[in-house]
């Protein structure tokens, strides 16, 4: 039986733009937007909400940026229940660049911090709350965070005016075991609070979905997914297997493989996610995909043995 | 900490075989051997033990048929720890073709059976363990056995001379709690008697290696898995994936890194499998990949919705 609770995000857009500098055409992002409101997902995130003073827009393509301008454009004259989400990075933004809650298609602002930057990350919670936002908290990098360090920033996150508050597996390292410890530890201190768990994987050993299913299992009710797994190097939790997994009626897959076939085969040809070896390493040794991204990037893009020889024997490790 | 009990079984040119008539050179027969045995792997599959009488081998490759000149073949001159062990299907090999394990470089005989057959199986298993072979039973297509059915043919198995039974997800169609329920039923028949559990997965929903992990967490100790996840439709838990999760000592990753680079990476541009939708269309629904290896034959090969509107709408799941 399904969950009231749950609510799906689809970061297509905002995750998947790690790949190619946001640099997506507006008739893409709003084929997407069309089949993520077709199947009744409940939040969409179309990019981050950076500043043009700490990038340029030159290099980067629109949905780095979300302008009211851009968003409107890519979602206007399409019917919908599906809330809008944004991005911000602390120190990326500057805060008195966004706008009251009243004067945006904003719902929600959701907040990506490391474990040592919670302070920080509540600052901005506080801001964008005040402006009228739902907000969320999204540690990264959390297979890497101290329990102690974690549980200290878990304890002031449930004292601020944040909705939800994610485990993000930045480096897809984790197992189910370490999925299960991570939720109860977040809903120790959340809970209570009346706020909720999220759930955000990346697909490097493949437990992308798996581990999403483990987070549901242990109460985990906001969980990130992208179209066709589309995300920075591996790549992310499928939404197509989410949506066939949740028992909600309220969820369509039909417009989700709709825009596979139409958008994202395409897409595919020019840009690389997925199960690739160089990402796979850098998951199972715990560690930022950087360097498999350089490796891909490079002549030696399908040397994957002494790429693993080098993280396991020279610097990065030690 | 590591369990010594876990055996880990690389099917590779058994499973991969599946997609292309097992029409693989020796060569890559040999690369492949060289590298799981490296590697430290307790078992390898090198095919299956058909009897010429029911195929052609006109049609089929040499794993077909793993004739005992076919294995001495790809195997000479290697130092191994490994077994070697081939996989016979009821009604596709006549028992007086095996020859007793003392002729035989063959260490296991796998039977292949669906529930409705494991009577057939005994029989094979009580004639391959007469002639010195140890012996498992694979039972097939299990997200779609009934638990009364399952139960009276794990009770028969738990008094035969098989050495492990295994739970042998078809259609990539199972979820971790269904794995948890499947390994301790089997226990529970098996434990008692001295026998083990094993567990072959199918990628169909990218839960080959996530299944498998969980089938270890309830106490399956033989373990299937293939080199990049090459296997029929969708594909297996891939080998890498495994040998890198395991603490043991003995396995060792950069054998297996090492071919995929040399040997993997051109198959796949030959033949076919992995996360496609087709495939993920047909584990969603718990149904025998052949629909979507059909459709990937095809023109269609990339209508996902209509392929997935036709199957939901249409005869086969009636």
């Amino acid at each position: 039986m399904y969950r009231p609770e749950i609510k799906v995000l689809d970061c297509t857009i905002r995750d998947g733009g790690l790949i190619n500098e946001h640099l997506f055409e507006d008739k893409f992002v709003r084929a997407v937007y069309k089949a993520v409101v077709a199947a009744g997902v409940d939040y969409i995130e179309l990019g981050y909400r950076a500043s043009e003073k700490y990038f340029s827009s030159d290099k980067y393509g629109k949905a780095k940026f979300c302008s009211e301008d851009f968003l409107r454009k890519v979602t206007e004259g399409i019917e919908s229940n599906t809330k809008i989400s944004a991005m911000v990075d602390i120190g990326r933004v500057d805060p008195e660049d966004i706008p009251e809650k009243k004067d945006s298609v904003v719902d929600m602002m959701r907040v990506a911090c490391y474990v040592k930057d919670i302070d920080k990350a509540i600052d901005l919670v506080n801001h964008c709350a005040e402006k009228g936002y739902e907000t969320t908290v999204n540690i990264m990098a959390i297979s890497t965070a101290l329990t102690p360090d974690l549980d200290e920033g878990l304890a002031q996150l449930a004292e601020c005016p944040v909705n939800a508050v994610y485990i993000v597996d930045s480096f897809g390292a984790l197992f189910s075991e370490q999925i299960h410890f991570l939720v109860q530890e977040y809903k120790k201190y959340l809970h209570p609070k009346g706020k909720e768990v999220g759930i955000h994987c990346h697909n490097n050993q493949q437990l992308g979905f798996a581990n999403t299913i483990e987070a549901i299992r242990k109460g985990a009710n906001y969980l990130d997914a992208t179209i066709f797994g589309i995300g920075r190097a591996a790549g992310n939790c499928p939404l197509e297997l989410l949506l066939a997994f949740l028992k909600n009626p309220k969820f369509k897959l039909d417009p989700i493989l709709e825009v596979i076939e139409e958008e994202f085969l395409p897409l595919r040809d020019q840009i690389e996610w997925g199960y690739i070896i160089p990402h796979m390493i850098t998951g199972i040794l715990n560690m930022h995909p950087r360097s498999a991204m350089a490796l891909r990037a490079s002549h030696d893009k399908d040397k994957y043995t002494k790429f693993y020889r080098g993280l396991v024997n020279d610097g990065e490790l030690t």
